[in-house]
């Protein structure tokens, strides 16, 4: 294993644990398990997913569907609203492998209808809280007419009710992560008992995100769950308490390019370009673009004294560290730094290595 | 021209005029134009700069320098501190082309003067007050040092002193750029004249950052100018008032995906993977990630209320806009949205379109 420019590093060991603990949660549950591959973004650690069992997905993009149907996957959701100006491919998806698709409007709906070629899975996107896309939750009116209007057109085989409380992502704490899941579930499960529809209590209700799937121990009153950081986790998830840094499977391997003792500031080669530029707030309300950590021979840890990886240009990151660390850095190393966003690393980087050094290719 | 997803779309016409306005600029001044391609990392982009007579330029990496020197270019600056762990690349990079390296150590100048093989140009990195990376201006006795551990090497062939004077982009206007440059200029001149060495005067300066190169008309007093993000320009350029709006020559393309009338909001189809996340703030202090546009025939002009890109998931954005625009977005249109930081979204992105429809690829 050679390092000499930013890169991104897995253990693999952990990334399975990770993949077995949310299989597990789900199969005692009784619950579906669709992970979101849009983090992971590769077809090996794809494959590890097999080895548990997972034989459904879910990804973010046309393209990325059929990133993962080429690589064997026969069961997609693209949990994005459908963009009707990728018909050909979805068409495409659709004639090969059993692909669900997110509308939230009755145009899409029209517009699906009328230029599907195949039978395709529907999710209504269901607004439980997120304001981000997806019907109100308590709009029944607007979902009921979806309903009826999914059901005019033969091809399209509506399947529940589908939603991502990304809302999660800014709860204060482990009880707020599972307040906010416990909502989610309810509205949802509300909106089934509700809408005026024959057959309503067939319709599945499908939730997601990962801090709540990490902090919740049994799914009761959902089908479906598809989270998809928690294959790697990273700082934001470890910020959130939805993780351990045990649970952290991926870091970026950075040389150390330049250091200032004076400063007591290191620079790496490592930038905006690598990490994106995601941060979470340090104690003093500065931002923390990444954690750093010594690399070991058998994984990596935190440094004794605080440091943080404090601002980001195109190529360089600047690393403030304490001054009881003045010893740990030198000029030519690799530091590790743990991500804030590993979705975004990920997306950035375009490659992964593993710890025993094989490369992998994401889509 | 069918865009579907999210897509860089580029104005010709517009890039080579920002091209040939720095050239002229340069030249009038008689000043070398070393421009940086580390916003544009396109080997076709790069050879419109050939049509205004560019033979040398600026990289920030030895990846992207090996790219451009497959492409042609054989007198390349690599404009970060020279990272030692790549040698075996930079000594393949030498025996083809004339490469310049930054330092800013005694210990990086005997780790490359032990290790290179051919004859390698040397800047030193000096830090002109954006505290980033470099010798600090005022430290004469490290400076003078460097210049004789640096002499002590045959292969080593100092050229100068090159800055970045990031802190432009920072700037409060016009005039504390014209401020921030002025400054810069003569501190480096006051290096060259203060360092009690022989040779000082054949030392060139070398500076570079888009807003002072943008706003200053002569360059009296340096030898070269880098500018980069000057060939396509961005929001945060425009906000600085470094460019106009009819400078601005790249934007992203995206598909509308749903259109939320009450929330006074559309989401697109285009995320921190395609923008990244760099943000300016609006009057109101919000995060804006991008101004929209409309795509017309000719280009892109500003909607006739406010609107800005409020927020972004991996692949949603979400655009907020002024009721005035009810009736200007619908769901499956394109809309344009001039991106904040041009050079990550191209490097997000991985290819870009120009707006008569040819597919340019990046390093």
């Amino acid at each position: 294993m050679k390092i000499n420019k930013p890169t991104l590093l897995l253990d693999e060991a952990i990334c399975r644990r990770n993949i077995e603990r949310m299989a597990m949660k789900a199969d005692k549950s009784g619950v579906g398990f669709r992970p979101h591959f849009k983090t992971h973004r590769s077809a090996e650690v794809g494959n590890w997913f097999r080895d548990f069992g997972v034989r459904a997905i879910t990804v973010s993009s046309v393209s990325m569907a059929a990133y993962f149907a080429r690589h064997g996957w026969e069961d997609i959701t693209i949990a994005f609203p459908v963009n009707i100006l990728e018909i050909n491919n979805i068409n495409k998806l659709t004639s090969k492998i059993k692909l669900n698709l997110l509308v939230e409007s009755t145009e899409a709906v029209h517009a699906l209808g009328r230029h599907i070629r195949n039978p395709v899975g529907i999710f209504i996107e269901v607004d439980a809280g997120y304001h981000r896309t997806g019907i109100p939750w308590d709009d029944i009116p607007a979902i009921s007419a979806l309903v009826r209007h999914i059901r005019s057109y033969p091809l399209l085989m509506l399947k529940g009710l589908l939603t991502h409380s990304g809302n999660t992502y800014h709860a204060g704490g482990l009880t707020e992560i599972r307040s906010i899941y416990t909502e989610t579930r309810d509205r949802l499960r509300w909106v089934t008992q509700t809408i005026p529809l024959p057959g309503n209590d067939q319709l599945a209700i499908s939730i997601g995100d990962t801090p709540s799937c990490s902090v919740i121990e049994r799914f009761e009153g959902v089908d479906e769950i598809r989270p998809g950081n928690f294959v790697f986790y990273d700082l934001m998830q470890y910020q959130l308490g939805a993780s351990s840094l045990q649970e952290i499977a991926l870091i970026m391997a950075c040389p150390v390019i330049a250091v200032y003792p004076q400063r007591q500031e290191i620079v790496i080669y490592g930038g905006a370009v690598h990490f994106s530029r995601d941060y979470i707030l340090t104690g003093d309300s500065d931002k923390n673009y990444g954690q750093p950590v010594i690399i070991t021979e058998n994984g990596w840890k935190f440094p004794e004294q605080p440091c943080y990886l404090a601002s980001l240009s195109q190529e360089h990151g600047i690393i403030k560290y304490h001054p009881g660390l003045f010893d740990l850095f030198r000029r030519g190393m690799i530091i590790g730094v743990i991500p804030v966003h590993a979705c975004l690393a990920v997306s950035c980087s375009g490659s992964m290595q593993t710890r025993d050094g094989r490369t992998l290719t994401i889509a």
